[in-house]
Parts: C-alpha cells; structure tokens; sequence
C-alpha cells in the first residue's frame, strides 16, 4: 500500500548500535561484501553493486528501478498516486480508475515529479570539520549549513550534476551525493486504487496481503524516453522461499541512534501531539469525503497518506511504550559512557553530550507549539497557504548570497521550488477552506487565544470565516500567478494585495524568530552533542556499523521468509484465489470490475505478495527486491506490523518486508488491462 | 465550562497516600475536623456538616444544590446541557439559546435525570468480606458483586429509599450510601450556551475566565415544587481573597492509589487509544456540523462533552509522562514492601500483590480491544444502538435472580433503565447513522477484518452502508416501541425483527463472553490485590487518609486564592469588562445579544469568576462554593490546567478550582433575563 513513502521529517540520527544477523541499511560506500556473502552463499562483487546502484532510482517520495533500455521504470501505486491524482478532477479520478498509455504519445508528464540516480560519492567530513573547528555551537552551526551549500554549489557548477550533502552517522560524516536528475517524468501505468490498495487501511502494514501496488512511469531527456545506464530485467518467475534477496533503496528515516532522552521526547511529546492532530483531520477528511463522490475523489489521495502516517506513528509510540527497547538503550548509553571515561582524550573531547542533549530538548519543549504551528505549518495546512509561504519568504531568500539563505532555498533547491510553484496541480477550495480552517483553529487551541498571532489574525472573524475569505479571494490557484510573483522577486510579493500573500507576510517575522531560536538553542547545541557521541562510537566501536536513514541509497540483504506469529507461523506467499474469497464488494475490500470480467481467465495460483527479511522503512517503497543474479523478483511496498518499530531496531524474529510478486504483475498486465506493448518491452 | 461532568470510567481505585496542605477528598463519615479547623481557623461542626450535606444534590453527571425552600436547584450549565438537548430539535435549540420559565408551569421536565440526596452512610466491610472468606479469586469477584446486590435490595426495601454500595480504598471498606431520590427534575433557566461557555474549548481547563456556567433546576415530589431539609442561601456579595471555602460534592473517579504499573498501562494503552478514538470522532462531528446550522445544534452538546474529554485526558497523559510523578510511585510502593516485609503475619496476608498486578494487567492487554469494541462499545456508538443492547441484555438478565445479574440490571437499576428506555429524547438520524458508521469502520480496523464478528457483520456492507440500512429502518427511536419490547421481556425481544435488535443479538455473546473473561482474569486477580494492598496501608499508616474519589459526596476545604504561572501571579477573580474586552463577536468568543442590549446597564466592574485551591475533579460541576458560615459564596464549573493532573497527586502550588461568583448570577438573572422571581425566591 501506500505505506513506505517517505515524508521527510525533522528527525535527528546518530550512528546505529551494533547489527544483529540480516539487518542493515547499508551504504553503497560501506557494503560489507564479505559478511554478505558468507551469511547468503553469494558472490556480490563491486560490478553487480554499481549496476544494480545504477539502475536504481529516487523519486520525490520513494525509491524505483529502470526495467527497460528505454527509460521505462517500475515503482509503486502509492508512489505515483499524487502524480495521478494532479491529472484528475472532481468528476475523474485516475486513482481510482487506474491509468495506461497505450502509446508513448499518451503518457502524461508528472509535474512535480523527478526522477534521480545515484552516479557517485564523495566524503567532506574533513572540510566540514575544519570549517567549523573553534566556533560557538551556533556559529558552527551557521557555517556548517553555509559550507554544505558551498560544496554544493560548487559541485554541481563542476559535474552539471544534481549534488547533495548528506549527514551521515549525525555528524560522524559528510559526504556529497552526486546524482542524474531527470525532470521529465511521464505516467505509463498504474491499476485501480482499489486492487492497489486492496484491504485499505484496515490492511495497511499487515501479512497476508494481497495488493498490485505497481505503478510505471517513464523518464524522458530532451523529449526522448531516456536510457539508462543499467535496467533490471524482471524475472516473473520471483524468488524461491529462503532465497537471497536484496533491497536497493532510499529508507527515509531511522532513529535507531537516538538518546534515551531523545525517544522519550518522541514518545511523551512528537508522537500524542502529531496523532491527536491527524486523527483529528483523518475525522474531518472522512466526514468530507462521504458527503458526495465528488468529495470522496478530490480527498483519496491526502486521506490515504495521512492514514498511513497514523498507522506508523501509533505503533513507533507503541514501541516506544516497550521497557526492553528504553533499557537496551540506557544500558548502551552507560557502556559508551564507561568506554570513554577509559581515555582521558576521549573523555575531554567528549564533554557531556547527553547533559548537553537534556538541555537542547529542555528548550525544545519550550518552543514545541509556535515552532510547530507558526514556523512547520501545522497551523497553516493547505496548498494554497504553502504556495504563498514560499513566495513570501523564498523571494526574499534568493535575493541573498546562496550561503546566507535558508538551505531550502540554496542555488541548488530553486529549480524544485519553481516546478512546484508552476505545476498546474488541481486545487480544491473546499477542501483548502476544510484544511487551513482547522489548522488555524488548532493553532488558536494550542498557542491559545491570547497569542499575540492569534489575537492579530483571529479577533474579529472565527478560524473557518477567515479560512473561506482567503480561499475564496486569492489569486494563487493559478500557477501563472504564482510565477509571476515569484519572477517579479520580493518587491513584486511585498506590493501584492493577495489575501493569502499578505497573510504570509503577517506570519513570517514570528515564523523567522521561532526558527532562529530553534536553529540557536535546540538544533546548534544538538548537533554538536551528537557529533561528538558519534565521534566517541567510532573511537570505541570502529566505523564498520552503518548509519542511520536518510533517504539516501542503501542496500540490504535477506532471505525470502514469513515469520512466526504468536505461535501462527506466516507463510511468504500469497495466492490470487484468496483475494477473491475474501473480497466484500465494498471498498477497500473490492476487486475491480476489470478484474472481475476475466476472473475466469486469471490462474487463480499466480502468487501475488511475498514476504522477506529485509531491513527496510519508509522511503523504501518502490524498492527493487533483487536476487543474487541481479534480477528483479519483487516490488517493495509495505513491511508487516513489527516492521514499523523498526525505526528504533530491527526485530530479527518480527520484521518483514513485504513486495508485489512479479508473477501478478503479469498475470495483471496481460489478461486485465491488456498492456502487452509494455510486456514486450519488460521482455526486451 | 462543560468540564467537570461526571463520566462512569472502569478505573480501578486505590486507597490514596498521605495528604498533602489542603487536598484531600473527605467522605462525611471521616471529615477531620480538627485538622481543617485548625488549620482555617474555622469552627465547623458536625450539625454544619450535616446541614450541607442536606442540601448537597447529586445528579446523573454531576453536582448541585438546594439554593431555596421550594426546590430551587443550582448546578452548572453543562450540567443541564443535555437536558436542554433534550427538549430542542433541528430548528430550535435551548442549548444555544438558553431557557427561563417565566412561572411554574412552564417549567419542563428533564426526562433522563434525577437528583439524589445522601441521607444514610452505613458500613457494611464485614459483611463482604464473611462472604468472600475461602473463595477462590474468580468465585469471590461473583459473590462480593451478589452479597452487594443483595444487600442493596433489603436496604431499599426495607427504607424506601435509593441504596447504593460503595468500595472505597479499593475493597478497603465497603459502604452503603442511602438517597432521597427526586426524579421529577424540571428545567428552570438556563443562560445562551455563549455566555456559559465563553472561550469554548480553547479557554476550557483556563483561567482567568469568564464563564456564566449556571443553570437551575427544581425538584418536584408528587406534581408539586420539592420542601429540601435544608438549602444554601446565596450570599451574593461572594467570598473574599483568602477566605476559608468548602466545596461538597461528588468528585468522579481519581487515581492516586493505583499502582505504578497500572499507571503506566493507562499511560501506554487506555489514555493513548481513547484520545486517537476520540479525536477523529470530534473532528467528522465538526465537519458534519459545520455543514448546516440544524447539523451544529444538534451535535453541540455531543461535541463539547467529547471535546473536554479529550482536553481531560491530554493533560493526564502529559501527567503521566512526568517522570517525578512515576518515581514518586516507585518510592511509595517501595516504602509500603518494606513496611510490610517487616511484620510476618502481614506479609502472609498480603502476598505479592503487585505481581499479581501485572499478571492481571497482562491479560488485560490481551483482551483489551474486544473488550473495549465489542463489550464496552467502542464499535457500537450511538442513542439507537444502546437502546436495542440495552434491551436485548436487560430483558435476559432481568429475568433471572436478582443476585446473578450483571449489576447494571439489578432491581435497584431497573427504574433508572426504564426511565431511559422511555425518555421521548430526540433522535437524529443523520447523527446516528455517523456514530455508528464511524465505530464500525473503527472496530473492523483494530479487531481486524478477518475477526470472525467483523467478518459476520461487514462481509458484504461498508461500514457505512449498514450503519445506514440499520438506523433507516429501525423503529427503537420512538419510545413506546422500546418500552414494548422491554415489557415484552426476552421472548418479545428474541421474536423482534427489528433490525438493531437483531444486531444486538448477534454481538450479545461475543460480549459477554469476552466480558467473563475480563471479569474472571482481570477484575477478579485485580480487587484481590488492590484489596491487600489496601489492608496492609491501613496496617502501616492507619486510616486516616481520605480515600480515592467513588462519585459520592465528599467535602474539602480550601480558601479563595489565584497562584503564580511560570513568575506571573495569576488573581483569583476577573471582572466583566475584560469579557466584552476579549469579545470577536464569533464563536466561541460571542456575547449574545440579550447581554450586548443591555450593556450599558451593567456594573462592569461585577466580578465574574474566581479561583480557589479546593482539590476537585470531574464530577465536581455544580458543586456549592460554601463559606464557613454554611452560606453558598461560588458554583464550581471547572479547574484551571493544573487541576487535570489532580487525578493522580495534588499540586498545592497550582491546582485551583473556578467557580462562578454570585455576584454576576445575580447582575444576569436581574439585567440581563429578567428573572425577577427567580430572584426574590433566592432572596427568601
């Protein structure tokens, strides 16, 4: 389902404990080969790691591969779904009736989508290190930032690549992420939502399953469908059980390294503030979405990432409840802790960064709700409200040298920031109205009534009245405004009447002010605590550990395995029969009718889900499962229930993967839509 | 506000720690004189005590008292919220526009209230525990709830009035509390919902406030106005700052006495999991109500009761999130095994009931959402779908001994059952059809969709779609049909059609079944140990600490006070002119206009609302603010933010009660709504 899409988040990482038997997310520079092979009887070579790095791709929000020369990639439906739901309207929904270009001129261009891979690696730590050497906390945080954006800059002035830093380890290492960016993405294929999503929410991280969570997009360059430099041949066979198998794929986040004091912020204050939040919208979403189809269509593709969201977090909060999982954590802290009172070196360089860590989330606790409402938008939801923050404060950022701005308006991220603000997305005023209605009424709730904010926007007219008038007058539904404004650069923004813009513009100086305290007094002091426990782990424990998520490329390894459930064992696979048993003819448990038109073609034996032992999280959704010959058997989308704490660690006997078996791929392709244009191509 | 309704919970209760400066929650057979008086420098008496608690009133949800000799009661406008829900429809709404019966007769019936009046206090602890000597734990849970059925029956037979046992200290004593009942209740006035409830939800749990939270009652006793045996006058000058103040009342449920471990399980399972419910439900209610003026009247009362629910339990989860707080715990527990180890004959007696604690708790987690969907509910919301589970259970238990009922049924129940079944309350269909929509597709969520109930109720229906079909085509919204069916008893029940009742029957044996298993594993292991732990506190400390809050009267003692918030001092009364300062002129922010007509008239220097450091909880709304002279100087409606942690400890430094000061109720009833005769009756 639409389960491992990645949704980046503020999350701090720190280096990971050590690894316990199969799991791992490790980097492309850090594989360790030899433990690999002598744990999977393989022969992975250097050779077989850059092919399959090769043709792995980054989207936005999840991981794909190249399955064909001619640019043809292969991800999820819930990865495509936003890209579905931007060509629909009210009265045609292609998340639900599915999509096929039956020739290359049909296939509909993606307008916030690109696609990325990986082309090479670079570590900076050094350089980040000396520039930062002898600064305050604060400075040093400036300069860091301002350094990253440098080297960025500079590489891709060099390479015409698109380039990334990356922070690895938190601080442990810095490194330069090189990628080919392609930014014509154009939609192939993708099934109805509700053979997908088949079981819903209600399925959503569970095994069995049985989802054709596909969708196929194609990268073009220059107009032309692309050709990478490597594809994965699917093999529709798919992997024997206790196979080998490999997930190439970009995991958005762990906290695997996080501090006992770190994940009790989480649970006591992150985690029950975002969840009463969203369950509280999941409501409001729902309600709107019963009341017409109209409704229901414009809603499905929001309702269904903010489902997911709830599913994950509920249970992170869940393992976060588990004593074990807190003491494992205290007991590592107090052995780091011994290990670095041993060398006096150590020790002095060290500090006392798990003081330092109480202090810095000490005065996050005292910022949580304006940082969260003002600065993050949970008191501004809607697209209408982002477009016009980022025209107010983006034209302001670009106008400064590239290393003074805020690092999402660098050099480097302005091309995205402008194909967003001109995509042509559908906008629906009353779900806007619905979204900034109740996050301003929230905001009032948390910041109270007597904010000076509130008071300044809500002290004559109620969250709802204000949320319609801005809706219902401003001009940002048209992407030729927004260009406008934001090609006329900050005068053109700062003389403009727009409801939403001057709205934007009464919000930013407290926005500005939250974040600067943040930057200042949580984000400063915590990076520099975190570097130095990251520092004392590699003088104590070596580097051969990996780091934590960052939506970066990793690879991992496993078998193809079900589990043992409370005595059940779980069988890997699944059959297409059982879907029909257990379908109710209501969503989410409905086949579609064009699967129901040749139920009796179908061999109701094809294999439809698996399950294996990979380490993976969300952000992996849309990874390549891969045998050893370097074949795709498999689609990522979804880990089973124990995989959710996988953020924290990995549950060796628990956690699963879950993927789309290609044997129903083909079975869908060729007998339910008829797509045999794209089976020729697959076979190529 | 809204915010000190008294909701039965299935908390389990301890006998509470040593008290601490003013706390304390007093039952009228322990008050301790010395101790407050010495410490007010009052001279209360045992003829004061029994005077107030003459004219204490406790009704279904909350507190109030006799204000006149003609059975004038005032309690809190959330208190008579529902009772004005239930004399509105879709086009006029009491709730919002307030009531006043201008004469006698125009004062109307609540129909699902009553009001109690303590009259007897008998303990009956050596009964219970002759009765449950030598039993197993399982056989002394069922012959503990049948000796207190039956003691029940011969009390209320043999006085004629109500009887009710009651478990204090958790099983320590156990007591039979007798009532004059009134169940003739009329609604007498009532202020617009905008002045009782000023700030809404944003400034619940706040202050300073600015809250008309009145409303007034009178009980009848056979068609004519009630003669009390005693009432409070009115002292409308109010009290002074710093003046001595007693509150008597019903506070709901605390939990000071719970173990740390049952702590921690209502901190990591019921708070979590009630919020998440709770949360989406409130926002599809404001979406729906959002949709039409008739949508937003009929839900107000609903919404506001489920939106200070969840204000309530955010603040106990933050509570429980403190660590001082668990450690505190720790240390108590630590210190009663200690005390115990020493004395050998306790400790045979006592065991180790803590294990036995979270062997229960364990088995509580393991039924914990079949329990909570299925028997308790959660999977089944809404008037109509009470109605037939009441029926269908009732009129089976009803008819077998009184002794083996489940207590909810038993012939001291049976009026109170009866008088709901036959309330001609409005039913909204609309409303019905979302409750119970919602609550389905909730329990098909975490029972799972393959749960053999699930799969019996929604294998071929959404949600939806048969919480549509069952409140479209069931006839239990008209009164006269369910009080058919209840007359009928089991075989009328079990011969009906109605599709609702046959609901009912099919869920009835799950629930009960998984009930049984609550009771046998959980309920029963539990009252054993919380009943040792409680005889081996009395052993080491004595008795006299007040026990755990039980929703039966209670005094406490206090005086008028505000406290300092963070360095601010915060004052302990606000004027009217900084309400109509505060003003937007929008929910829930408005002055009605009955007040804005009159503004000129008004004394704006009238104080408005005051705070006291009286240790109160839920179940406290509409309790009298008494002075030290037995005069009524405050009506309780609610705690500032700090009070919420009150379930757990008392914070002497900033848990304070707010009251209502006389001195607006008077300034209203006589410049505002003209109820001069409701004025010269108080002034008899």
């Amino acid at each position: 389902m639409k389960r491992f899409l990645y949704a980046a988040t503020a999350a701090l990482m720190v280096c990971a404990s050590a690894s316990h038997a199969d799991e791992g997310m490790w980097t492309f520079h850090g594989f360790p080969f030899a433990k690999a092979n002598a744990a999977l009887k393989t022969s992975l070579d250097q050779a077989w790691l850059d092919r399959v790095r090769s043709a792995t791709v980054r989207l936005s929000n999840c991981t794909a591969s190249f399955v064909s020369g001619e640019g043809l990639i292969l991800t999820n439906h819930h990865c495509v779904e936003a890209c579905l739901a931007e060509q629909s309207s009210k009265e045609k929904s292609y998340v639900e009736d599915g999509f096929l270009a039956k020739t290359r001129e049909e296939e509909k261009k993606c307008q916030t989508q690109v696609a990325d891979v990986l082309v090479g690696m670079e570590e900076i730590t050094a350089k980040i290190t000396a520039a930062t050497a002898g600064k305050t906390e604060a400075a040093a945080n400036e300069v860091r930032k301002s350094t990253l954006t440098q080297l960025e800059g500079e590489c891709e002035k060099a390479t015409n690549q698109k380039c990334q830093s990356v922070t690895l380890y938190e601080g442990g290492q810095y490194w330069l992420y090189k990628y080919k960016r392609y930014t014509d993405v154009r939609l192939v294929f993708a099934p109805e939502a509700s053979i997908a999503a088949f079981g819903g929410d209600p399925d959503n991280f569970q095994f069995p399953r049985w989802c054709l969570d596909m969708g196929m997009l194609r990268a073009y360059e220059d107009g032309k469908p692309a050709t990478p430099a490597a594809f994965l041949k699917i093999n529709f066979a798919g992997p024997a059980a206790g196979e080998p198998v490999f997930v190439s794929g970009h995991p958005g986040a762990t906290d695997r390294g996080l501090t006992l004091a770190q994940l009790k912020q989480q649970r006591n204050l992150d985690l029950p503030q975002w969840l009463l939040r969203a369950s509280e919208i999941r409501g409001r979403l729902i309600q709107f979405s019963a009341s017409s189809p109209q409704n229901e269509r414009i809603t499905a593709d929001l309702l269904n990432g903010l489902e997911n969201g709830i599913k994950v977090r509920r249970k992170m909060l869940d393992a976060l409840h588990e004593d074990t999982l807190l003491a494992r954590k205290a007991a590592e802290q107090a052995t780091l802790e011994k290990n670095i009172k041993k060398n006096a070196a150590l020790k002095k360089s060290t500090g006392n960064p798990w003081h330092d860590i109480d202090v810095a989330l000490a005065a996050e606790r005292g910022i949580f709700q304006p940082l969260n409402y003002i600065e993050n938008g949970a008191g501004f939801q809607g697209r209408l409200v982002n477009y016009a923050r980022t025209l107010v404060r983006g034209t302001v950022e670009r106008e400064k040298p590239n290393g003074e701005r805020f690092r999402e308006f660098t050099d480097g991220a302005l091309k995205r920031v402008e194909q967003n603000l001109g995509a042509a997305v559908p906008v629906y005023p009353e779900l806007e109205e619905l979204r900034l209605g109740a996050s301003l009424e929230r905001m009032r709730e948390w910041l109270g009534p007597d904010h000076p904010l509130v008071r300044k926007l809500l002290s004559t007219e109620s969250p709802a009245a204000l949320a319609k008038r801005l809706v219902t007058t401003t001009k940002l539904a048209d992407p030729a405004v927004r260009l406008e404004l934001w090609k006329g650069g900050s005068a053109a923004v700062a003389a403009s009447n727009d409801p939403l813009i001057v709205l934007a513009r009464t919000i930013d100086p407290d926005a500005r002010a939250v974040r600067k305290t943040f930057e200042d007094n949580v984000e400063a002091p915590m990076r520099s605590a975190t570097e130095r426990i990251a520092r004392a782990r590699f003088a104590t424990l070596g580097t051969s550990v990996y780091p934590d998520a960052t939506f970066t490329l990793r690879l991992n390894y496993g078998t193809v395995q079900g589990w043992n459930e409370n005595g059940t064992p779980v069988e890997p696979f699944t059959k297409l029969s059982r879907a029909f048993e257990r379908a109710t003819g209501a969503d989410p448990f409905r086949i579609p009718d064009s699967w129901q038109k040749v139920k009796d073609k179908l061999d109701m034996n094809t294999p439809f889900n698996l399950s294996t032992n990979n380490d993976i999280v969300g952000g992996n959704s849309g990874s390549p499962l891969i045998n050893a010959k370097g074949e795709l058997v498999g689609l990522l989308f979804d880990g089973n229930i124990h995989s959710i704490s996988g953020s924290f660690w990995f549950d060796t006997e628990k956690n699963r993967a879950i993927a789309v078996h290609p044997a129903i791929m083909r079975e869908a392709l060729a007998k339910v839509y008829g797509a045999d244009a794209l089976l020729k191509e697959l076979a190529k």
